[in-house]
């Protein structure tokens, strides 16, 4: 008796749950076309990272003999995979199908190309973080076990795709680096070259940032909006700020607004909150810690 | 020789262990029953998630044809993976063992049953997280790439269990997502619908904490409790703030106090620290930025 | 004609990727010696974990009768593993390999005969947990969802192979638990027994940072260094605050200095900003929410 | 110097290898489409066989609240995967594309719709192998330990999809089997029911073989071709026995020719060699064991 | 309006097959609880396999450093994969589950207890096919290369728990070993020490064979029953012949029969048919190979 | 009480295995260094053979745009497997150590220099296969499941191997396709071209058989030795037969001695049992069936 009645309930709910997906149809992907998923797009990044770093991230050792292999095989991979993403990623968001095969094999690559031009920046952020970090010991640690530079290698990744109109992917990679490092960089930012991020839990840059040559950032440091009243489309104005060169800023400052410049060699302090300008070699800190202290007898 | 010695050193060193198991039996689980796992509730998670939002997170084309098997089978792989971790986790509370299997069973229905009013709740979620960021592109976009939805969607499960008097899954469950996205909301806490979390790492929801509908948090927000004094027995007072509908809160603010309420349609800068009650329609900010600015030359 | 062009384009952006990494190649890793991947540590650090705290993240019932046999399999497995990691980073730090195969089996078996210490600190660390945290229902719920405990198991296993000199596997092993927890605590710092972190995302603990007994901090707390101008090779002086007994910092508190000392029993309030020492005893707090209130009507 | 020599020969092997693909184009695949793979068609099989005998091959308890579930969601993959794979060789045994897709879903729809038939005549034959073998205990016995089975379950869904004209995919699916049994039935062989195989290793069956009801065989049998010389075209000659009702075969019997026919009722001994018909209810044994015996002094 | 159909035609075509498995109930097994499955008997004869040539299966270095810890943990994988398995088999076969957990145990123990037993006899068969192939090099290529010790050493453990009164699981063990060897043993078939086995492929040994030491046979050799006419019951009676010590059966004999002895000694010729016993010492041939011969004009 | 006594029970039963380690050393390997596994043995079979038919065994798109790529990568995979299977095998063969690395590399990079000749003989292979088969419908379905191809393909690598002196890895290969297909065919054997085997089950080719071009042979198929009396060392005589070009062998013959040579042209007919020579263009058939038949009614 139980057992029908249990039954029952389950096929009950479940056609109360198919019933829910025609009523809240916009949180439902059931039209047969698989989106780009996280898995695909993770793996494709790991494969890109494993040329990007070879010999880092790979349990496989890589020589004279064998790296031209490696790395044309990795790049085929990376070719295959880059189609499947692109092209479901250009579909989903209504591209007409006909011409996505073409853009995304084209896509494919442009981003293996594309790879010394990345290779070669990110040698300059490798050098930044050796340079700004006592504890550093070698290029290898850092690579290893800075969670800096991975958030910086997905972003320069995902920046190119976006540049390139590509839809959705650049997000998920982006995010995908945020769930590892607790840096959540907008592929849409520009930064130069030896950007380097210590610690980096916390940090936030916005989509219309854009950060000069040599600057360091520490954890928690926001560079965002200031707050939006309404929304009226989906809105391409700076609404982050500019960092120019060789600025450094310490850990919990808050940066906001699209028309705040922070000028070259500006040291800003940690948890600082600035919403205008500072002119270029600005030390900007916390006045006084405003506190109170309690002596035990207190 | 060397081996002979390095034989005894290594049994001397497991004999060594397993005293210790004795000496700290409170940090062992050794009476041969497992405990729900973290691999097995990290599963469990994936498939309702793979219920709540079909088509986003599964490498499989779901479509008219096949989502109403897709759904069934995945509600038998809930029921079955609740009835072993709930049962589990009964008995490692210290319930009854005899009581607990029919208990597990008729609880594991009661959550498939939950699935469509979760559904309902999240797509209003998802609207608010369409409305509340200008770079946010499409409800594929936020369901694929925003931690606040993950986050969301895990404490609405969370907070059903913990409703129903589930040991140890809940928290499990919330713990999941906190290493995944740096969100960190205590299953107890009670959220109201169109919830939003920008960016979202670091921010804490304490156990009591209740939020009201259409309230948006970014970054970097804790929700907590005073300091507490003692510790006198498992406390379930309400030690954490209440936030009215419509309020918004900034990067980086701290709110505090099981009496502090954030009184409805407020707004709290970033970074402010409020250990008190504001009413309905107040802005709260930093007074002025208290920061000395020091020109290159100074 | 089309492929052709293709497999020119893609056969020349290979070899510009080959020639790159002579030209950059302190970014590869290419002489054919694996270094110490993620996962291996990863793997060790896993293993590690399931002989420290049995019963709880392994699948498999573990009792009396088989306790001795887990225990035993476990000790060898992490002997294999950090034979081979442990001289992989010998080697890649330039030691000279006749030696390195030696010092790493002395290493492995050292580290073995460390677990009951450890054990028995942790036990400490999860007293501390269990006694501070109200919403806290058990060992067994501290155990398997506290980050803060699986931080301080990690730092406390890295710790003791930093003290040994062993180089890159601390780092890797404490960038690991960064990931999962968000929790930063670099292998060099000295923490005493109870100790105890809550939420945790966003903590920064530095190299040279040394913690007393008893002490508990809360999400986003950073012991750190004051800024440094210019790098004269690697500096190892005291860069990071000392904390001393019983103290507690409160969620997003900074305190910077290699002189700087929090003494004994003090308490450091919520978003402190310290980069000087306070006596025994101290309470520190942000004198006055210096805020502004604009009422609805305002 | 050796290196640059390793480098160099490796190199030049490569090119040879791709070289010898167009100079043997026949026996590689590089046209970019996918062949149905071994491991595709497999996984098909498995879930085929884990459909028509529940609850035998899975690894989860299948009941009467859940076996509706189980079926739906197992019919969904069979689809799916037929889909992909009989796609695959139609398009590879040169059918027009445009018609494929449509032909591979009507053909994965009818092959789902012919499991309650396969399932009845499959009954028949797990009676007849209860029946036919003294040391059988029980039904769970024969399904889960005799390769008999697996190979005429195989054998009846590869010819279904023979008769309606699918290309590659039925002779792979019976070599899958016969890998796995050592009971090699051609897909084009007509089986009638009740059929058993005793121990079967070295079975074959050939593809214009006819057997009737209830007819039982042992290992090593043989039902060929007489030996065929030339070869013109594809023949599709009856060359391979007809095997009437209620016939018994014992171990090693070679039975040859499209014109043999063995009558009903019929016994044939073992190591018998026979090509040409017998009537009903014939008896055929090797005629006296023509042997020469040694004795010990001999 | 096709969409539509298809999903009516795949929901009857489920529908119909939920009704066959009430209509052929008895190749389902439906009743919630699981079978043992071929993958859990498979890999527990892989550690047994392991603990009884150590070191020739495991990718993992074992010595005498750890070889003790490697058999420990592997015990108790055995240990708890027996009791699994043997309780379900106690259970499918009807026996009171009340008592099956202790049994189980108490026959998972005894097994663990054989092995030193079995190593014993199986040194003895590694010793006879080093002897007696010419091709032979070493035990390592005999323990690696050689069906026939795997098919040994499988049906020594599954006949020690066919002695024991386990159900279905010997079984399974012996056809697991017979689809990878062709070597088709039955568990209760008794076997004396220093039996070989060549090549293997076809080979059938029936369930009451009883063999002597020192036995040769090569490929294709069955050791079976006469014919049965009907089946009254399951028979327990000698079906299958006996072998005394020292005989030799070389490919592709036949014995068969209960009754039939071969005496001590005896060599049995490729391809000999015997139903009756011959004495000590007999060296049985094909008389003279009564062939036909055709010159090429002829 | 009973766990205390399993405790005792376990410790014993562990304590004697490894004593039987001692006792029956020669079954063991545990001397700390790894034999090549099957599995390795078996991952590199599966390489070499996806570089051999590429396109057929491998679940990627290869096409004229990747597959240098692809060959690339896997002739690297091949040295590198090869480089430590070789190794293992020299080092348990008792070679010296320190030659061994340089041997294993080179035999390595002469393996994949020998796929462009492996492939050219293979294809005239495949061609006899689709020649001499009626039932056969083109190449693809021949190298997809045919069970010959497969095992001709790997007797062509492993007798490569053989001839250049590797131990016990040609053994364990075409061990590994005769558990796959039945046929077991030893790595010394030598095989001229247009080689085809059908069906294939119980196939033997002993180690020192000469069989020429154009030869085809069916299942059950043995070309052995003669009985060997006694054994005095590893004989390299040649014991097993010599078929000369443009033979075919029907199912079940048995062709043994070393003397015995089959003439170009030969025809041996199934069940034939030859153990000396017939003059080129024989043809052999057992001289009339030599039935005993028993009409119903007898």
């Amino acid at each position: 008796m139980a057992d029908d009645l249990d039954q029952r309930v389950l096929a009950q709910a479940i056609d109360d749950i198919v019933a829910s997906y025609a009523l809240h149809g916009n949180i439902n992907h059931l039209d047969g076309a698989n989106l780009p998923s996280r898995a695909l797009v993770s793996g494709l990044l790991d494969d890109l990272l494993s040329i990007v770093f070879p010999g880092y991230f790979v349990e496989d050792e890589v020589d004279a003999l064998t790296c031209r292999y490696f790395v044309g095989e990795r790049c085929v991979r990376v070719l295959r995979r880059l189609e499947v993403v692109a092209g479901r990623a250009f579909t989903s968001s209504g591209a007409e199908a006909a011409a996505n095969e073409a853009r995304a094999r084209q896509l494919a690559l442009d981003v293996v190309r594309e790879i010394p031009r990345l290779r070669e920046i990110l040698d300059t952020d490798v050098q930044a973080a050796l340079g700004g970090d006592p504890a550093a010991a070698s290029a290898s640690e850092i690579i290893m076990s800075y969670p800096g530079i991975e958030a910086i290698a997905v972003h320069r990744i995902a920046h190119a795709l976006h540049g390139w109109g590509v839809p959705l992917i650049p997000r998920m990679m982006t995010e995908i680096v945020h769930r590892q490092t607790g840096i959540d960089i907008h592929p849409g930012a520009t930064i130069g070259h030896s950007f380097f991020i210590d610690h980096g839990t916390g940090v936030v840059v916005g989509e219309t940032t854009v950060i000069g040559d040599r600057v360091k950032i520490y954890q928690g440091v926001t560079l965002g909006a200031l707050s939006v009243s309404g929304r009226t489309g989906r809105s391409r104005l700076k609404r982050h700020p500019t960092i120019e060169d060789d600025v450094t800023i310490y850990a919990g400052a808050t940066i906001l607004g699209g028309d705040t410049v922070i000028g070259a060699g500006s040291i800003v302090g940690g948890n600082v909150w600035l919403t205008h300008s500072v002119p270029p070699g600005t030390t900007v800190m916390l006045d006084k810690p405003s506190l109170r202290f309690i002596a035990p007898g207190g």
